[in-house]
């Protein structure tokens, strides 16, 4: 017997998601390959080569000013790309036998770190923010040691935007012979219109995570690995009997279509003016909602990505629920807004305008 | 610069693939939801209330005749499935301090726990098959030990279509206190229509992995993971720090909304009478074509559940391909054609024909 059917939420009041609506290029293009399985290349060939170019669009990203040549595939979303990460570390990890292999990460570090750690059996090593919330660079330093397979560096953390001082983490990992990542799942489709030193071209970067489905406004499920050298991905392959293809180094097996294809149309129709407007939009809105709020009294993290955190009240935060925004909070309560693509000025206006109304 | 759009391949010549052509309602219900995450559910509310009840549909087919209760989360796919239902023995064994955890498997199993035991770090144990190519039953009692934390069956082998002796299983497990797991992936919505004893109510079944993107016709991702008791996903649980729901049992953290949607669409209009159908029709389709084979003198594996399997020449295999024919072979090289809802009769036929020209 068939129930009624819920209705998908409108975006109109989502200030809480990293993820927002498709460009309609995305949408449709996605729409065209829903019934179709990258994992799957040799059954599946059209869709194999929309991944090629999904990593080809990726890695101009990241590569900033240098050559695109990076390799990845788009995996289901961040914390695929993460666990990933952590696992091709591990696995080419040398010379620590007998011990157990650490990662050293900021506790900034997206939880899907402490998943990683748990799932891989490696210790987690979570080292002290700055004043500011980016890693603590001596801190870092003091964490890593022989067993250290893989430092973090966060571009873009999930709870303040910050971008942590990327080249001298770099710099740490290479000391030790450790491999360094950097998360940029949020941030990559903003940074590369910021001065903000993140990838290849600015540092010994070995993977980066950037998703297509946060600010590149492809559909979920678009998220992104890229590596500098093949060695990284050959590290996490699996032998695919009964499949025509060699091996698959993605943690899922079978993989949607609709992602990839919607990764490549957004990044058609995007890159570079569309994502730049975009940036430059989303960071125009962040300055606008934490002057409002500290206009109001409220004490406001400064807004260096498009995110803005501000310390409203607990029966503030839950009337602004009550009203319907959809809004979070950081692991220390603060209220928290992501401006991605979706969260206009007028959207951000009826939302101050709420919270005025509620502190009446 | 675009680039000039690749098709979607067409299903008419797939006999390769696992996936099928999603019901049109389904499709639609997946086109409503491509930009919601479930991985997020207190800013997705409606996505979440369908992922219960797509949970609550696998479970009545998966209950066979007994209440539907079952705990569970849709998945990216089979491969998630499999590696989180190891991950929870794993998490769950105790015991075995100072030894390496196992896992006892067929030769049947699907590449998803060699994954998963790379991944987690667990020792796979890979027992030999019968002469029909199901778990031997006295190889897995052999196989077994303390260490053991998960013992696996295979309804429905990827290579052959072949359904392990589950309750002979779930007993050797049941003996040495070990969890057990069937992977039901590509069997799961057609076994409910046979005589085979699979889910939990035929056997002391843990865990369970049964895909709606395969013979549920919900388009890709949706995997399903069913366990009997919520300890199962608690031992999987990590904590979500900004959004506002307490823990999250994935394995990836933001996840398609499209796939829920489609999974709850294909089963309301499909369970059980379409299902039925279609498993049956499906039957037909490979007793024929295992008919059409065994006449032209090959050496046919009796399908079993819709899977033909035959000794087919490697050089006719590549002449088939070369017509576009999308085939695909088992490890020891043979033909393999999965009869799914899209593969009709008529295009049989037309494979049989070119297989005729083929061979002339």
């Amino acid at each position: 017997m068939r129930q009624p059917e819920p209705e998908p939420q409108s975006f109109d009041r989502v200030l809480s998601s990293m993820c927002t609506e498709p460009h309609p290029d995305a949408r449709a293009a996605a729409e065209r390959f829903l019934a179709t399985n990258p994992g799957d290349p040799a059954t599946y060939e059209s869709v194999a080569e929309l991944e090629a170019r999904a990593v080809e669009g990726l890695a101009t990203l990241a590569a900033h000013s240098a050559p695109a040549d990076a390799a990845g595939y788009v995996t289901s979303g961040g914390t695929e790309a993460n666990v990933q990460a952590v696992r091709s570390a591990r696995n080419r990890h040398g010379g620590s036998d007998g011990n157990e292999v650490n990662v050293v990460a900021p506790a900034s570090a997206h939880f899907s770190f402490t998943k990683a750690a748990e799932v891989l059996g490696v210790e987690l090593r979570t080292v002290p923010l700055d004043d500011d919330f980016r890693a603590d660079v001596d801190a870092v330093a003091a964490a890593v040691n022989d067993g250290t397979a893989l430092v973090v560096g966060v571009a873009g953390s999930t709870e303040y935007g910050r971008v942590d001082p990327i080249p001298e983490l770099a710099a740490i990992a290479e000391e030790v012979g450790a491999r360094f990542h950097v998360d940029a799942a949020w941030g990559g489709f903003v940074l590369p219109f910021t001065d903000h030193a993140w990838a290849f071209a600015d540092a010994a970067v070995d993977t980066l995570t950037i998703d297509p489905h946060k600010y590149g406004q492809a559909p979920v499920p678009a998220g992104g690995l890229l590596a500098r050298e093949d060695a990284a991905l050959d590290a996490l392959a699996v032998d695919t009997p009964y499949l025509e293809s060699r091996s698959q180094a993605t943690l899922t097996g079978t993989r949607s279509g609709a992602g990839v294809a919607g990764a490549v149309a957004a990044m058609d129709a995007l890159w570079p003016d569309g994502y730049r407007e975009a940036a430059e939009r989303a960071a125009d809105n962040a300055d606008w909602l934490a002057d409002e709020l500290a206009d109001r009294g409220y004490r406001v993290v400064e807004p260096e990505l498009p995110l803005v955190a501000a310390d409203v009240p607990e029966s503030e935060f839950e009337s602004l629920r009550d009203a319907g925004w959809k809004v979070s909070r950081t692991g220390a309560g603060e209220l928290r807004v992501v401006c991605m693509p979706h969260v206009t000025r007028s959207a951000l206006r009826a939302f101050v305008d709420d919270l005025d109304r509620i502190r009446r």
